[in-house]
């Protein structure tokens, strides 16, 4: 396992990157509002955000190093990270939470007249009362809070090599963990406890924690992929799916793997032996020059014969500290490739009438084409057969 | 364990209420974004909100069921909860990711002229693109977005006996696996090792999911209750506290659970005891005609002497679909306790300067008093020395 965290440097590399794409849109400061945004200028890694009382604010202005504007339960850990101009008020505080504490930063360190950048494109949302940010701007009327221009989209698209080594770590203990999915799932076994043995046994090859697991277990083929687990005891003839989002030193896996309870029916083959293929001629074009739509559309033409789409809306997506991240693999989606993106390939198939599959792998854009980081599966679906 | 889910009768007597409230209020209609919320009204249970790309949306009319605005790839699974008019678009869409479509089932479901309300205070966020909601607001120029009148707060901060079934049952499981972790951790034993492992007890012990997990282990104390894992071996002497928030049908525990590697020392054990008394003094004032204030006071006295308070802000709050909710125990928190309400009681106290220690229960206001959902502790510290 690689070391936990990262150096100062790596960071430091981010806020240059940063403030020099800041000065070209003309932003005196960013100012963030949620998890992975803050972690990335900082390294604040804490499960707290699972509590939605506290809002937490850092401001990253167009020269200097970040002003963390925290709650004062967090100054103790962020006081360990690098950042040292650290802001603190006793959250929550009914007549004031943080609110004039990050206005009177803001005006410090922004001069009068700038604008303001807040991530408010697609795939983000504030994280902080609507009232609250109101009363933010009604303080700061000489300020623009506008768009951040896409920088942290930008900025995030592309992962380091210390980012990529964490995400692998990360594919590599899911990988272990479906090798062990026969061991667990047979029928007569409920698949909600399917579901909590997966779980330990991500914990068990070495997850932190496993932020996400949805899947299903139907006859020959599945309604959604979205779903919690019920108490419907496994049976011969479900294709079961496990779908997991684990989590190693702040970074995420996110794929999938199907298996038959029992022999599969040739339909069942069929369609799992597509979405091998799909996925594999994704990954034939995957490298610099490629666009988002680009693999799309290879995968597309294999699971619909190009039908340009399914419900599920996208067949792939970016991933890193966020179980999804941009781009989106969609025909809409232009974003030219480049070495460091890590991209998720999820096609999905359907088996017959509203029963489908969906398969889906983890890799990373290189120079010269695109890398594994999940243990890719062989066209065969597995069969537990026990 | 109870059945999963809800009869439908549960969300009809939500919906009444809430239109009661919205008619006292003069709102025409609830527009809800985030997962609790819509949650609330529909028993919509999924995992997939860990992706933050796709908005979700609810409305909730002054008269009439709710109208679900949601991406396609959750229609399959919204369509099996009592909701019958589901509106889908296939996201992510560049070009317009539900805001045409929901922009005309608010026009259609509200008059001009209406208030729609949207929580807005504290504790809330808009789970939206903040551009996306700028032109929804833009499409809808008769119409008037305003907070919600805390609509959603009370509804939401009294449990029917149903969910406290479901919380009673998340915390049964909890304190099954903190009684089991004098078998993981002992000195030795690298504090992430006992975090995974922790985990792993929470889901053999029925856990779905275990979306919360901090704690810390030092000499004589911690520094904060929020870190994750380090990989530093459990040492004679250390505190070891491991808080979770694992989930059970959609419903969380958050307790804690201390103990001592090795014999404690004075102060520690001490501290331990103080941290129960004040526990037990808030218990025993629990229930209605006091208010979450008293509940402050009645532990602040024991662990500070009554100085107000602490780093961590406040020494309880409420708990259901999600880990912490309204109220807080805080001296400003003037919310009257009514049968139904579901707290934890958090004292903290300094140990040593620099070193504290943290205790949480769970507790439900009944007619006449309080009722533990955590199994409650006992004064003195658990001593692992085998």
């Amino acid at each position: 396992m690689t070391p936990r965290g990262f150096a100062e440097a790596e960071f430091l590399t981010r806020l240059s990157r940063a403030q020099a794409a800041m000065q070209t849109a003309d932003i005196a400061a960013l100012f963030l509002t949620t998890e992975p945004e803050i972690r990335y200028f900082t390294g604040f890694l804490t499960r707290f955000w699972e509590s939605p009382t506290r809002p937490w604010f850092l401001v990253v202005p167009a020269q200097g190093d970040p002003v963390a504007v925290i709650p004062s339960i967090g100054g103790h850990l962020m006081g360990q990270s690098w950042i040292t101009d650290i802001r603190t008020w006793r959250a929550p505080d009914y007549d004031d939470d943080g609110v004039t504490l990050l206005a009177d930063t803001l005006a410090e360190l922004t001069p009068k007249g700038a604008r303001i950048g807040l991530p408010s494109g697609r795939e983000t949302h504030l994280r902080m009362p609507l009232q609250d940010f109101q009363r933010l701007q009604s303080l700061l009327p000489d300020r623009d809070f506008t768009n951040d221009a896409n920088i942290m989209r930008g900025l995030r698209e592309v992962k380091s090599e210390a980012e990529i080594e964490k995400l692998r770590a990360a594919c590599t203990i899911a990988s272990a963990a479906f090798s062990s999915v026969p061991d667990i799932a047979r029928p007569g076994i409920p698949l909600a406890k399917v579901f909590r043995d997966f779980q330990r046994l991500c914990l068990a090859e070495g997850a932190d924690w496993v932020p996400y697991l949805a899947g299903a277990a139907a006859p020959g083929g599945y309604g959604d992929v979205i779903s919690p687990a019920d108490d419907r005891p496994l049976a011969k003839g479900d294709v079961l799916m496990l779908d997991t989002g684990l989590v190693h030193d702040g970074y995420f896996s996110d794929f999938d793997r199907n298996f038959s309870i029992g022999r599969a029916s040739p339909q069942v083959r069929d369609a799992h032996v597509k979405l091998i293929e799909a996925t594999q001629a994704a990954f034939a074009i995957a490298r610099p020059g490629a666009t988002a739509a680009d693999l799309f559309h290879a995968m597309d033409r294999i699971v619909t014969g190009g039908a340009g789409g399914s419900d599920a809306g996208r067949l792939g997506h970016g991933l890193g500290m966020q179980l999804t991240e941009p781009p989106s693999l969609i025909p809409a989606d232009d974003t030219p490739l480049v070495p460091g993106m890590v991209l998720t390939l999820e096609p999905g198939i359907e088996v017959t009438p509203g029963r489908i599959m969906v398969h889906e792998e983890n890799i990373v854009i290189r120079e010269t084409g695109a890398e594994w980081l999940s243990l890719p599966a062989p066209p065969e679906i597995v069969e537990i057969t026990s």
